[in-house]
């Protein structure tokens, strides 16, 4: 089973990966968790590219990396984890490619996902976890309440809402495979409905 | 104007490329020689994962970081040479890909020229001057005559034969943007050949 939880900054992603794998351990599976990008050594070095070259780097080399990362932590991490029957807890997949691609406006996020998706084989997650954030509470948790809020940050905030509609759009194009849960609920009221979903997916495969 | 020079090694593509650059700067055109992969630094710090990683990278990451190498040398060299009027002669370009991969069998070629156009946002050559080279005498050129031939050599041979044909097909598909030269003519023969095809070009352009 190949769960991805997507989001934005400060959604809470890692702790609800880590209160998941807690969970299904105890039920006795084996769980690989991994995150893109930099799930392999591979990926850590095309992240360094990426960073090192920032700003005179072409749209197109730096997607082209994302994906040439993307194509071998799922051949070489993703998949034998999968056939092994483990379950796949991954922080961020190809949906945050298309929002965040789709956000910036620079590259048609159509095309990303082509991309994203011939980098994978096709491998699509059995469920996707979008925890939705609204941009004000998000900017609190990350920024604190009380910073100025410049011209600067009303771009960046104009940004992350466009990536919150983008992850919206996605979820509700694809609602088989997206569960959207508020990310301003307690972590253990998401953790709950997070649980409900894969419990469901595990009895429907056990059957 | 944009010209490629395409062939297996040792069918002499630095050598024409050396002399068109000399006859191009002559007639006063401005010439950028360039090749790929590694015409750029990003290029060759793509090119070292590639190397490092040799034997652990999947096929479709190393086509990935091939094409990445591909739209960052494209968009922040070659199109702006372009841009400005000059002539850019480069050693390797995307029947290169297409012919080895086609050679290889492990990715479909048609899906490798896609994504090489994808990363270089359609660009195509004005003219590709292909130096076909009988495999036995590319052989003979590479080892020296007298080397044994055993099962890897054979092995290899059949990969060289293979493409080969993978670009003498390209060419077929292609008569109006590839110029086919038998690489085993004299050198400033086949450099008499490229000429008179250039030039041609050039008057075109100038009409």
């Amino acid at each position: 089973m190949f769960i991805t939880l997507e989001g934005g900054d400060g959604s809470g992603k890692s702790t609800q990966a880590e209160i998941l794998e807690s969970w299904l351990t105890a039920l006795g599976r084996t769980v690989v968790r991994t995150r893109e990008p930099g799930g392999t050594e591979f990926g850590t070095e095309v992240r360094e590219i990426v960073l090192h070259s920032r700003g005179h780097i072409s749209p197109r080399a730096e997607a082209l990396l994302y994906a040439a990362d993307r194509a071998q932590h799922i051949a070489t991490k993703v998949r034998p984890a999968l056939e092994r029957g483990d379950v796949v807890v991954q922080d961020r997949y190809l949906d945050s490619s298309v929002a965040y691609q789709g956000a910036g406006r620079v590259l048609d996020a159509g095309e990303i996902r082509n991309l994203s998706l011939w980098a994978a084989e096709g491998l699509l997650p059995d469920v996707t976890i979008l925890l939705d954030l609204d941009e004000d509470v998000a900017r609190a948790r990350l920024d604190g309440a009380n910073k100025r809020f410049d011209r600067l940050e009303a771009e960046k905030s104009d940004f992350h809402r466009r990536v919150r509609e983008a992850f919206l759009a996605l979820a509700a194009a694809e609602p088989e495979r997206f569960l959207v849960v508020d990310a301003a609920l307690p972590p253990e009221e998401i953790a709950a409905v997070v649980r409900a979903r894969v419990e469901e997916l595990l009895v429907r495969r056990s059957q």
